[in-house]
């Protein structure tokens, strides 16, 4: 592959944290308890509030220690965007839900973070899940939650550091659109840099494909089928936060909401066609790894005949030959009479056992050969035969 | 995993009731007989009634003895939540149907405890069932009836003692929306009573299913495909509980059914929500399970392998040997000749043969080695290749 | 299970008559022969046809022996249910066909005996064809041909004796609302009993599959997955049986057919959520059906792995020690010189042997029970772990 | 199964012709070059006219040497059917479709004679394809191309020899709707024909599967994966042929086509009743043929079984013996000592050591036995359990 | 196969260059970078440009080294064909989209080459990626960018040297409907060409595929799974190819795109007809790849049973006789006792033992010969049984 600038200097690799790993939470509140109750990770990360504001003009940036500070950018600000990293504070987010006028039961989405990415409205107000992948491995994603306003962007994040650094520089920069349209065009520009942070996951994963079959080919091992294992649970994850997104922008592009600019939707729709390229990237690997479990089976199953073969062979040759000696290792008297083992006294008797012996051997041996289970590029097994 | 205080301790394992397992009826009433014959489960519990009437002001909580004693609760109070714990009485379940002008068509579905979740309306009445799971096994479902009437809501449960017992403080405590709304917003909060049940026993299966990842890759037994299996089950029971569930509230939020107000299917939304979450989950699971047969089934031909390769060493190291030994116990008499075994009697003989023995004992042994069948991390099968 | 009292007392069970089993025809006449020939099976039974005509005021039951009979009852009652059992007679059903109206493709269709389910209508006249079950096995279904005309009822069945008889009975009573309701809701009741017959074919079914489940577990037979792909099979014919069944009804009460009353509808429904039922049922077994021939493969490679063991570990401990029994049976003369054997002569020589023998078989034996190979509930494998 | 006298007497089994089979042209033109490019297959048969002619008076039958000849005919009859069999001349097919006015990619679809089957109108010209069975195999389709204009029905035929000829029988004879409907009926006339001949292919078909189940299950051989592989392939090919049918004429008869008049279109419904009961059927067979393969895997898996069972006890049984054997033919010193193998002088040494080994045979023995690894009927393999 | 004149020789085969294949970039741009962003792949060729201008009069044909020079077409000619080959340059290709009016994030999917094909319109212009197979191997395919405009098409590929010199050879020649129609003619043409170099490739993969077939049967070596393993990936890279275009096509013909006329959409239909019929082939040659793994895995089994029953086989005869061999092998001495060995010194002892080995023998062969286990053509697996 080639590398290219952008990409991370490849990490020290993480010891696999399978068994430590600590789930999210499906569900923040416990069953029955009323709907839009607020209850928050206790092992959540302390918010940090960062606050953008900006128009054509300007851009002002912010770190927030108060929600009471936003007054000063919202509603005056063109565009506010709130960024909220960590989660650990159910009355703080309670307070931002009122200032932004977030209904209860998605600020309880916002804290249960194990939603599936979606896209609804209410009001004049839509609120976007997105799962974003952590770092290299697959196996776990973090929930991104954002709110489209008529005048804000609001983002809440479970984390602390983020995917949207580009996207402040361009904002700073004053480059491109991002300043001069309003918050729909943020959303897509948000929504940009999530999908756009699977690309070079999905290739690495291509990369690992690719070496596996390589690998089985020419010389599986025991821990293949768990690798194998491994991307398909990957694919999995992949597909759980691509085919919910997908949908839902089919649904906002085909509904043609009005939350979003006709110009925007251009763009939505630039989205939209990456999800569906990204989905069908992902079919397409689960299929070529399904079909990997395949060659993986039946390599197994070659090896095993190799080993049968090896026994086959040895027992076959040797086990006539000890008869053979076993029979002349008898203590038949040679006194009892004429036919009781002349042989043994026969003076070319034990030349014509040895000479008896070589020749079943030799013949077994050939039979093998013929057969090709014995010394590779015989008949039976032609290796790669072409007709 | 994070154990939360709303999680209950958990029970002593029951043992795994397989067998005298008792069926439920499909359908109570022998095939060919007229529709809506009313025959109770003989099994079945003695129905105890209890009745909740509460509006905005008060609430009045009773235990029933008849029937006749609704009267006093409906049709006057804004909300009459009566709630039938027990099925066992068809004449009383029967009667309260006519109390409340109750299909007889649902009355036999009431008594049918194997019905798919569903959403009936005819005339002013909805008809809605749902399954809830029992403790902590999942292998088989209780179904509940809700039936939603104007200013009533009836719930017919199979046994004693229900996951509402929340809802119930919350009626009480008057906190929340629950007395302001009406009867809809009660079939809502029961609906969510039910489905918050699924996501701690979903947790669960996921841990199981993480657990059994683990003890595959590294020491499978012969008992992880039962329990695979089981998992499996598991999930096909869950999914027949969610499913129809989840087809039944897209509809009735898609056709904007009247008997649920505006602002109870915001709610009802956020239910629905959940179960496609839920669906969403128990594929997943489902697919990784079907990987893990595939893991568990390779790893099953590694184990053979192994014992095959056990077998196969020492088979072809000593057969060899033994027929070397079998040949020097030959009876050819020496003097018959100077062909005649002549090594017997040279003075280094037996040594030689020894050294000789060795010698094919050694070198085969290196052969399996650099095969890599013999000694782990050697060639031949290398462990953990990392191209 | 619990026996109910309307269930039958389990038949002798028949010899599966798997070879000898006469294929029902699925068409009746050649190929290229004119549309509508009516070409009666040379096997079918003699036609038997019995009148039902009804009213609100009363019934007339008759065998006819001659269809010219039928003008007593049709048009003069308000409904005329004629059953026709038997199927052997073409011209008798063409004459039938003219007297009711029907169209001759659609006797052509009554006579071809595999159709699918379905639903079809032309004027004001509905054909309805249904499966229903055989006795106690699934393997075969046999076809209930229903027209529907506007004041009549006309079936049509393969054989003498039928599911219909408790309907017959609620004619003659007069309970319920069979005999105040028009033809559509006769054709509702038979449908109904039809339908209703499935339920007790799939319980037994389900207990098949729990029975073959348990038995799989704890000691599988080379006969299980027969017997699996006998309940498959049955599955499939169900599922045959029913699916179309489903589809046909769910158009008719989509499309609103006018020839069933409003009221007759609700009962339909009834009808159509039971087919819903059935197939949920019948998805259910086969998805455990397929989990259950991975269960069972698993069992023979385990089984496999069993036998392996016995002899690798018999193989492994004797061949060994045969080696060294083999050596001290060779014949190298003790005279030769002092490196002759000398073992031989010495006083301890055979007691050495023998315990150096009894130390590498025990050296051996403790290296196979430390790998789990031998003695159950050793280390190695361990059985019923719990993480 | 029932002979039926239309049944033709079954051929001589044609020698599968696997490798020597010419494949048909996908394309005929090369690729890039102009569309409607008509390139005739060199291998095609020359092309034989025949003009049938005939309105309700009466019926014209005539060879045709050229084209020229058909002015006599058409557009003067009521109905005019071009039968052209063998497609070895472009120039005649193309003076043909000038004739009649057919489209030039038409033309060269009746060429490439892959075609899926398909209904495609431009003008007032209808285009169907459909494929035909070439005698008992199903591993390879003929390709008929049937052009319905309003005074005439042309079709093309890749052979001599056609399974219409009782069709032209019901022409010739008048009986029937034939002579008296327009060009409509006879298309689906000829419809009608192709797919009747689907019906007792598809009984063979099932009659195979019975018979390969049937020996699946008493005595796999190692052919029976062959063949239940060309089943499947046969089923693979019939479904080809019959699915696109279906769709094309779900799609005629839902847009209600005008070129078919209603009255045929109650026919073309019956059609497509059968396409829609033969896919039925293809896919019935089809899951059963895949529930067949694991029924010959595992029976593989248990004829292993058996074959190491064997292995095992007779090496079980022996192994110690034959140490014991070796033992006693040690050459240990009988003078070296008292502890020298003393047994050898016993007087009854022999018979014990005789007793002693039949004694662990005999155990040995009665431990596979009690295992049921011997003698069938026994414990531990119980064959046909019932629970 | 027929060998037909247009097909190209057969190239030496190239080495398959698995490992240092180098991947097309999923995106150029790194992600969060601004939408529209444009970066050449850093190894692609330097663009050649070739402008094909013509109208129904004249043909002019040019190599362009400046987008300058292309104000002499266009917009003055009919229909302005731009072919650009090589994208190694993205400041040229921008000057090239603003010269057209080609929306920035179109550009950039040109130079994303891992585009899915995709049918866009957006103002007058349809930008339609198509993907074309490289040569033999169908494993990686190449995109061809086309945009459509009102008097012009643009053609953008990654390689020099295409597909479409027939095209340019019809528009030179001036034969066919090409010069008298406009540029949506041009772009089916392009389609149309592109499509059919699909078929040869399939035509190929069919042969494989068959021959594969024939050898799994006969002979399967330990590289056929590998092989049908290859054909299936190539059946996926093409499948991809062509279901999105067979989607966008399908699009593109029922919203009658007014972009392409009346009489163009008639060809065009011809194109999603063959992407259709390719669709099919691809489908059933996925299904009959899928069946042969299962033929190859169990000719795999077939094999080692093979091998088991030589072993079996000969162990089995072997063993018992070695153990009567070393029973008379033992060192009892005569002397001590009349039962103490007295076959030794027998007369017909040695004799008789010999004859009581080959009765051993001679049965344990014949009861393998009954079992059918050694020389072919005997009971127990008789080869091709037919009922």
């Amino acid at each position: 592959m080639v590398r290219r600038e952008w990409e991370p200097a490849p990490a020290m690799k993480k010891p696999r944290q399978h068994r430590s790993r600590q789930r999210k939470r499906m569900r923040a509140a416990p069953p029955g308890s009323m709907p839009g109750t607020l209850i928050a990770d206790p092992n959540g990360l302390q918010p940090k509030l960062r606050v953008v504001a900006y128009g054509p003009d300007g851009v002002v940036e912010r770190d927030l220690h108060d929600p009471h500070e936003l007054r000063e950018f919202f509603p005056k600000s063109e565009v506010t965007w709130l960024d909220v990293q960590g989660l650990g504070d159910a009355a703080l987010i309670e307070r931002l839900g009122e200032v932004f006028g977030l209904h209860r039961l998605w600020l309880e989405d916002v804290l249960s973070t194990r939603q599936r990415p979606k896209v609804e409205n209410y009001g004049d107000i839509r609120y976007l899940v997105v799962r974003v992948l952590e770092g290299d491995a697959v196996l776990e994603t973090d929930q991104i939650s954002i709110f489209l306003g008529p005048r804000f962007v609001v983002t809440f994040q479970e984390r602390y550091g983020d995917c949207f650094d580009t996207l402040r520089d361009r904002i700073r920069g004053g480059k491109g659109n991002l300043r001069s349209h309003g918050p729909s065009y943020l959303t897509y520009a948000l929504l940009d840099a999530v999908i756009d942070h699977y690309f070079p996951v999905l290739e690495r994963l291509g990369e690992r494909i690719d070496a596996l079959e390589d690998q089985l080919i020419e010389a599986p091992t025991s821990s293949s089928l768990a690798e194998i294992h491994e991307v398909r649970r990957e694919l999995l994850t992949l597909r759980r936060a691509v085919w919910p997104l997908r949908e839902a922008l089919h649904h906002l592009l085909r509904d043609g909401d009005t939350a979003f600019t006709a110009d925007t939707r251009i763009y939505l729709n630039d989205c939209y066609d990456h999800t569906v390229q990204i989905m069908d990237l992902v079919e397409n690997y689960r299929e070529i790894a399904s079909g990997l479990i395949d060659v993986y089976l039946s390599s197994m199953s070659n090896r095993m005949n190799e080993v049968m073969k090896v026994l086959t062979v040895i027992s076959t040759i040797f086990i006539p030959l000890t008869f053979v000696a076993g029979v002349y290792g008898m203590n038949f008297h040679p006194d009892a009479g004429p036919l009781s083992m002349p042989e043994l006294r026969w003076p070319w008797g034990y030349a014509a056992c040895l000479v008896f012996m070589a020749a079943i051997g030799i013949s077994l041996t050939a039979w093998f050969w013929r057969k090709g289970w014995i010394f590779s590029g015989q008949p039976g097994e032609r290796r790669h035969p072409k007709p």
